[in-house]
């Protein structure tokens, strides 16, 4: 998506209608016929994460939420659309937006599948899936932010493994603890 | 500190070098002796997190990494230093910064913390301090992040007890589980 490698690039300001369109191959007029604004743009950029990563993966349960943040940290080192998505959705403020539409989604679609885990027995009874996938949204978040700073996300398959590694032992039955796969080979799709 | 008000309220580049001075009852050129630059007073801003934090803190090991993270979520909600430290450091790309230093040296502390806290037995054997002060940094970056969108960060001290909540079973040994503090009380340092 053209605006996607705008935003990646130079961000909210420095990106602007005119040069999204041109990139895209639109007239301004269908593009605002589209999006409203370049804060439409935006949104719709910031709120594709999950259709990028979900049609990509098959498992079930934990080892579900698992993939999802390895595909979406590996993805993070290669695509322009998710690495605009978490850009726009870290600086809002920036832009005076403030918008947790992107991560209350993600929470959303992590707790169906912690919610899932529960009922298996994945999960240890004391769990709340909704609390976790919360907390998962927001550690993955600060996560890859903090790889950025440090490594241009170089880094970031090592840290989402090390979130993992972590969390797992108080979250997960042993059973389920000593099935369950963190690897960065995990983050590889194709 | 005035450039933190006009930091933490405009963001890097809503605001500008006169203006702080203005606010601080500097001339110009004294903000310039003593900074250099906006980016030398946006740094200061930023590094200076630990030091308004650290002094008010008396416990030991996890429990003062626990300690740490509740006073910063409650002074987040109070305090226009730190949270212009904690603006800047998130919204770096929109103003063309990199610049770790704030989260080594937060993770730098707390692993010092949680290397006493293995040498007192408080940690399971297989946790690695320097891994997990480096996850706690980047996972209280994004919590506090996801909370101030959806709730402007009202609810941040119940999102980082249930942080440890999560974390606290797969890392402590079970006596000090027992014994650890997590509650919004020990974020009130008055």
């Amino acid at each position: 998506m053209a605006a996607a490698e705008l935003f990646d690039e130079h961000g909210y300001r420095g990106t602007n209608v005119a040069d999204i369109a041109r990139r895209a191959g639109l007239t301004l007029g269908a593009l605002y016929f589209h999006y409203g604004n370049k804060r439409g743009v935006a949104e719709a950029v910031m709120n594709s994460q999950p259709q990028a990563i979900e049609p990509l993966l098959q498992s079930e349960g934990v080892q579900h939420v698992i993939d999802i943040t390895m595909v979406w940290a590996r993805r993070l080192q290669l695509d322009p659309l998710l690495r605009a998505g978490v850009r726009l959705a870290v600086e809002q403020r920036s832009h005076d937006m403030s918008d947790p539409t992107s991560f209350n989604n993600w929470a959303s679609i992590m707790a169906g599948y912690l919610q899932e885990a529960r009922d298996n027995g994945e999960l240890r009874p004391e769990v709340d899936p909704a609390a976790l996938a919360r907390f998962v949204v927001g550690a993955c978040t600060g996560v890859q932010l903090y790889s950025q700073l440090v490594s241009c996300r170089a880094d970031l398959m090592d840290r989402t493994c090390e979130m993992w590694q972590i969390l797992l032992p108080g979250i997960t039955s042993e059973e389920a603890h000593a099935r369950l796969v963190v690897d960065p080979a995990r983050g590889c799709t194709e």
